[in-house]
């Protein structure tokens, strides 16, 4: 088998909200270019579905006959040539670039069986969005690092992240998006390729850490900005929160990471996607229920809750108000505060992201998110 | 008389929304600061006001008598030290610190007696925000620069730009702003002592072009983003204006003029000045009701409206929906455009700010903007 085949098989890991978003886009693709294998076998956790007249019937099987995931992304018609595929091994089965778009928790069970099945030259795009903190070496590892480590020391992985809601995806409007890899030039085109549309614009970047560290952090932010919201603050505010929310992750990544490029954050995966969830996603809106609450209970008074009363609160407006979506924001602040902890002194130097994971776990004040956007400088000092 | 005073002697020229909310923050800093003299002249344009109980008052008598200026920013209170005056030659006598924060359409008349009657070694801060157009020379002029011109050779001017909506700098919600000067070391400190305060953060920086056309240029975004909202888009879209806003800004910058830094672009001047403009300012507003307008009125037929008729539509909106205040983005817009032109083909590496001024002007349909945010590549190749 040639290092580089001559045609690009496609396997879709996931099929949520994100996951058939990007079907639609993936599968138009490979059914216009000679490049792409026709066919895109999207990997399908089965379900049984109850349909309107009583009866059930297998999600995959309404998936290949109706083209449509009526669970995930019902009205949204996928591309005939996306096949629904419940068995994982028979999914990625030869496939040459691997997306993976499935929640992060269920990866370590699934890699082993792709990692058999894929093609030997296989490459991966990721676009699950969070960090992982690995609790022996004390550092926080990028998802797509996760991957190329189970996948095997050959295998190379790249991520797509960027302004990208799901639904706004699917109903085609118009968006960018960042792709970040590092295949050598032939292969970045050609991934570029697997997702480029005429209204899912495609921009290609080589720092896959800076776009990762970017996907994963916004969602800290995001939680701030829904801080800011709830104690009734303006746009002046949550646009400087939003700003000093840049800068500190920027140097997140430079600390952490290398090969992150100051450009990366200009990039529809830096500030856009920042500005989309800030304004937008379901972090700020449960951060903004937890802040309205917490004022409603303290009145004026230092009540400080503990951790355990803070965790619940997050568990009980994540199931109010998500529907069954997760609240990714929480678990990546603690990542968060623990990397910089375990670098010692470091955690000072990102007051905001401190003053955020200690709103939120450890019974501060909403009030003091202030605090952690006040004392940020100048960039022309610590930005670049 | 030495060349840097003692003192430094702060006038406010400009008494409108945003000059009086920044004369709290200047009034506060002279009153506690040795380097500031206590007194801060504000220069008001007289104005003769009618009380609730019929009698009328000069609204300089008020706000000496009140401090208050119960016309542009009623409700918030003005320091003591801050002190109006009608005659502008009095105002700014001996000022070593001009704050000129006028309607820049006033500025030609005033600038000559602001001129005779400053100190000899006054330097200047501009917060107007805005762009002229030289017809003579074929190019964009600074506000600060216009200025300098006009107050002599030795006169240096900076400017202070940020997401600074006025009611909310008065109301005391934190925010960042930048201010942009190069007057030396020790003067620069001064300066910044100056505007600088617990809830109004100011970070320092050299380069005053680039805060000035970021100053300008997002209100011609902030059209783009309310034709967006007009279309009815969701944040994805709009995020990716913003994004694509922000390179174009940069790219003009360097285009016109020289020292243009592109860290100024994640200051509060730039990306934090342009979300907040996007999503909550006038011209965003105006904008949206354009474009649902010609949406209503087009129906999906294509009728071309004629650049009278655009003119005209704006002229309506701005008096339906801003209530005294005016729009800076359409002038920009074709203060901008006109700059482009000057220079033969730029226009068309500018797809954004084009497609928005023929939107604007020219009767293309509002839902081009797309076409507009499209064209844009990554930007590793054109932003730095």
């Amino acid at each position: 088998m040639p290092f580089l085949s001559d045609r690009d098989k496609v396997a879709i890991i996931g099929s949520g909200n994100w996951g058939s978003a990007i079907a639609t886009i993936v599968g138009y693709n490979c059914a216009r270019y000679e490049s792409l294998e026709t066919t895109v076998n999207m990997f399908v956790h089965e379900e049984t579905i109850t349909l309107e007249d009583g009866t059930t019937s297998h999600l995959t099987d309404i998936i290949n006959d109706e083209h449509e995931n009526v669970k995930y992304l019902p009205g949204i018609a996928l591309p005939d040539n996306v096949i629904a595929v419940p068995d994982l091994a028979m999914a990625v089965r030869d496939a040459t670039l691997l997306v993976f778009v499935t929640p992060h928790q269920f990866m370590t069970n699934m890699l082993p069986i792709v990692a058999e099945s894929a093609a030997p030259n296989c490459r991966g795009v990721n676009l699950i969005k969070g960090i992982d903190f690995d609790h022996e070496r004390q550092q926080p590892v990028l998802i797509s690092r996760m991957i190329s480590r189970a996948m095997g020391t050959q295998f190379e992985c790249g991520s797509l992240m960027g302004a990208n809601v799901a639904w706004e995806v699917a109903k085609g409007e118009l968006c960018e998006s960042t792709l970040a890899c590092d295949f050598g030039h032939l292969s970045n085109e050609r991934t570029t390729k697997v997702f480029d549309a005429p209204l899912f614009r495609v921009q290609h970047i080589h720092d896959v850490a800076g776009a990762e560290v970017a996907g994963a952090l916004k969602n800290v932010i995001a939680l701030g900005a829904g801080f800011v919201d709830g104690l009734g603050h303006g746009g002046n505010t949550k646009a400087a929160l939003i700003r000093v929310g840049l800068v500190e992750m920027a140097k997140f990544g430079r600390l952490f990471f290398s090969g992150v490029r100051n450009t990366t954050w200009i990039e529809s995966c830096g500030v856009a996607d920042l500005i989309t969830t800030c304004y937008g996603g379901r972090n700020r809106k449960c951060a903004e229920a937890f802040a309205r609450e917490q004022l409603e209970r303290c009145k004026g008074y230092a009540i400080k809750e503990t951790h355990e009363e803070c965790k619940q609160r997050w568990t009980r407006l994540e199931k109010e108000l998500l529907n069954g979506q997760k609240l990714q924001g929480t678990l990546t602040a603690k990542e968060v505060y623990m990397s910089l902890k375990s670098r010692g002194e470091n955690v000072n130097q990102f007051p905001l992201m401190k003053t955020i994971y200690e709103i939120a776990f450890e019974g501060r004040p909403i009030s003091q998110v202030i605090e952690g956007i006040r004392v940020t400088g100048s960039i022309e000092n610590n930005f670049y």
